[in-house]
């Protein structure tokens, strides 16, 4: 079915960039992507992991698998610019469909978001076998004029700032991830930035390694931290406060940033993004994660899914 | 036991080149690898299809994975710059070995690839699953001042030269992949090239689909073709003549390459590398793969491996 599919992506792939050699030849070449630096990252899913291919839509999968990995370069403010995208299908395929079938249908939802965020697919590989599905994508960024967001940036008195709301993904977001690329370029070339990550394995997880990266730690003041109302509604059925999922749930795909008191106070007044930009505490000297309760500093234990 | 394997790959990998900020964040980035264009590629190796992780040593698994890539680079005539390494582990471990070693042995086989060939390991992706296993690699490489060498470029009356013996890679060469980085580098450097495609899936198919780029033809003249003894060995146990293996097997890994003609000329006659290289054939205006036969063109079906 290699053949089939490479016809498809041909005739269905949004026409590459012409500084590109895109699919086609051994390799792909991009030119002018790193004057400032290439910025890279790869995320793999795994049907029974990272989603149910008999229970969600195939197009969901491709959407996710890209948008992990735009999410990543969120992170980073990186411009997208283009992915490679491995498939491993399974040979009888899956979700009722033929593998050549499942393919086209995980593609037609990687497509649209890679055009929504200008990113080329120039190139992959496709494989089958008698397996489940694993998807593989590389996803390669620009750094822009105004650097990159780095993990390690934070400083002490820094003001952490979270964008959407957290927890309860479980229920809808991890499939529909709308990576925050326009709004980390946006706060990155308008504000000064300390540091960043996004959220994937859970806010109380990532803070920490946003703090350790940084050498500092992170404060956060739980009643200020903007819960996802699919985390009420998973909090109803787990028993667990609501608090708790918004702590810990992950695949957020949100982005908590590090910002300096001064930018932070212009971005919390401005609101820049169509979505709320929220304070939920702030770094300390003490390294580690923790919560501040009546003025004084609380451990907190990082509770997010470790794979 | 991806913080106890993200900590090994801290401490085991060799450094990365100062220009780059590689594992620990959530992207990593690459400065000045794409003045001339960033040539990438992507590969992935299956459990079952590529080897078998309970015959094979997992050292050996590291190594092909990456080998693939760098071949393709090699096809590329770039030169190797980076790679992000995706593993999707078995739960329960493989060849005897639980997970964790079973990640550290494959590294083990990928990382000695990389440094000879000054390739950092600037990311990857670690999952684990009730799967077999599945090894993704992106390589990055740079087009040199020479220039990139593409499947496209083959005119008729190049001559057809291949690098090395090939056919029964399956009895070893499959696993130990020698990419020919530094011999497509060196060739392109010296000499002009028309075009170049690595053998992964036999002679006859990518000869095949170098003429398709190309838009000309391909006419192979078999009884010049060097025929490794692998190849030799195979026939005596398969009971098909060696040159089918030679023609069809595939994971050769050895570069055939369209040369004009008196390019070619010097290339023969300076053999500049350590490996033969070997006029098999030339391009032909007529479209499609030939064989050479009493000064006559007849059809030459592709017979190599088909995913």
């Amino acid at each position: 079915m290699e053949i089939e599919f490479t016809q498809w992506l041909a005739e269905n792939l949004p026409p590459c960039d012409q500084q590109y050699l895109g699919i086609g030849d051994d390799a792909a070449i991009l030119t002018g992507v790193a004057t400032r630096g290439a910025v890279v990252t790869t995320d793999t899913l795994t049907d029974g992991v990272d989603f149910i291919a008999a229970k969600v839509p195939p197009n969901a999968i491709g959407h996710k698998a890209l948008g992990v990995n735009l999410s990543d370069l969120a992170a980073m403010a990186a411009k997208p610019t283009a992915a490679v995208v491995s498939l491993v299908l399974p040979k009888q395929g899956a979700a009722g469909l033929p593998a050549l079938d499942f393919a086209i249908t995980i593609y037609e939802g990687l497509v649209p978001l890679a055009i929504e965020f200008g990113v080329s697919i120039v190139g992959g590989d496709t494989n089958t076998w008698e397996g489940p599905l694993v998807i593989s994508v590389t996803a390669i960024g620009e750094v822009t004029e105004h650097g990159p967001l780095l993990r390690s940036g934070a400083q002490p008195g820094d003001v952490m700032l979270i964008t959407g709301t957290l927890g309860g993904s479980i229920l809808k977001k991890h499939l529909v991830v709308e990576p925050r690329c326009r709004e980390a370029l946006l706060l990155n070339e308008r504000y000064e930035l300390h540091a960043g990550i996004d959220i994937s394995d859970g806010l109380s997880l990532d803070a920490s390694r946003l703090a350790q990266a940084s050498g500092c730690g992170i404060a956060l003041d739980l009643p200020t931290i903007p819960i996802a109302e699919d985390a009420v509604r998973r909090s109803a059925r787990s028993g667990r406060d609501a608090i708790e999922h918004a702590l810990n749930d992950g695949e957020d795909f949100e982005l908590l940033l590090a910002v300096p008191p001064e930018s932070a106070e212009r971005i919390l007044t401005e609101q820049p993004l169509d979505i709320p930009l929220t304070k939920i505490g702030h770094c300390v000297s003490e390294t580690g994660l923790w919560q501040v309760q009546k003025d004084e500093l609380k451990p907190l234990k990082p509770g997010g899914y470790l794979h």
